[in-house]
């Protein structure tokens, strides 16, 4: 009797940000296979009998290939246990879950997707802006800054023509190119953006600047989402404190633990 | 004492995939103001003693209009309750959100976001095929087709320009036209495409077609969302029921009640 694999998106941070579902067979699985954007509050919610194991890839330390975290779904499933495999925000989302989908097809191994809520939202519920407003931003668009080989991903020339929010993932530390692309890419240098870091959790801090200024400021530690677009500049900090502004009068470093005003 | 707003997201459908906190605040609401996409399964969970009303606005029928939605819930919190303003998917996409946070600002109203999974990831996850994938498609994208106006929002003509998803909400039963407008926008009428109704809840379809064949396919009941891009020729429909083909020989109907194979 072969066991199933979950594959299962942890969400943004916040642990209640979970779904039912998620926290269910997260507290009923037999192993776990988490990737390093996943909250340790979250992991730790899984039965102490499970084989915990942190899978994660980050840019430099790849202590685990992604052939070896198919070969590892597929021997626990193959020996009969329930298999979580658990990725930050949404797992059908920049997390190469094709490549573990096919290759669980490959194996004969069932297997179920569990969606959840994505850093984006996350940031943009914390950061209380829309996504998109019927007056200014018609259409949403994800981006990635950065591939794991170092190399940066091709952002298409036109993705910031017409009424449009971005939202970079993965948009690393060097915000002089990171705005130099985004201008590249038809983004006027005065569009609004926020940079929201660790979004619901007690670590989260906002960094609202334009496109032209984030050039110069300070970076935030990962992981973290850039929005940008009209939508930002409707952001007001109602009520937060506003810290560690870098000097450029457009840029604002709002630390918060609670996600609104 | 005044009340506090929550926007809250309800999720793709399946009630199970609301957030711990979602469930958590809409248990405690005084008043539940919610749209017609909210799965009854989920209304039903706010507690006897609150005041629900369903303030949808679908196209055709707006019962209430938006400012009617902006002054019932000042009301409400302004004699002391909190209110649950329920939005299907997440609170911040497609859903007029911007204009409810500027009312409620401007009314002095204390308020939270709390995000909630969105029907593209719900949609994905229940089809079992990824949004983005690191060897076909580097971005998505969120577009939404329908205006309540009964005008379309305009595609921008290089929206499927390279390594693109895009999905599609509100994609109307319209099907011939929204193929020639997303072949207009540069996807190639080869392009494969999912039309997933009413994902992850009971009376969950999907349709599996390209761009050109969905031209002549039978359109699936609202809510709906199309995904359009090499991703969503990774379908499977593994182990589902295959129902009501169209007579279009690339073209499938799946209908099936749980998420995965």
């Amino acid at each position: 009797m072969k066991g199933k694999v979950y594959l299962i998106g942890a969400g943004p941070g916040d642990p209640e940000l979970l779904t039912i579902k998620a926290h269910r067979v997260l507290s009923e699985a037999d192993v776990v296979l988490y990737d390093d954007l996943v909250s340790p509050e979250i992991v730790r919610l899984a039965p102490a009998s499970a084989h915990i194991e942190n899978v994660g890839k980050r840019c430099g330390k790849a202590h685990v290939s992604q052939a070896e975290i198919h070969t590892k779904m597929i021997a626990f499933a193959n020996h009969g246990l329930d298999v979580l495999r658990l990725k930050g925000g949404d797992p059908l989302l920049f997390g190469r879950a094709g490549e573990e989908i096919e290759a669980l097809r490959e194996a004969g191994v069932n297997f179920e997707i569990v969606p959840g809520v994505t850093a984006a939202f996350g940031a943009a519920a914390a950061a209380g802006i829309p996504l998109t407003d019927r007056r200014s931003a018609s259409r949403l668009v994800f981006l990635t800054n950065h591939r794991c080989t170092g190399t940066n991903v091709s952002f298409d020339a036109s993705i910031g023509s017409g009424n449009v929010t971005a939202v970079v993932y993965m948009p690393g530390a060097n915000y002089r190119e990171l705005s130099q692309r985004l201008i590249g890419s038809s983004f006027p240098p005065h569009t609004p953006c926020l940079v929201v870091s660790r979004a619901t959790s007690g670590e989260q801090r906002i960094l609202s600047s334009t496109l032209a200024s984030l050039a110069d400021a300070e970076s935030l530690p990962a992981p973290s989402v850039v929005i940008v677009g009209d939508v930002a500049g409707s952001y007001r900090g109602d009520g937060k404190r506003e810290a560690e502004a870098t000097g450029d009068i457009t840029s604002t470093v709002d630390e918060t633990v609670s996600p609104l005003p």
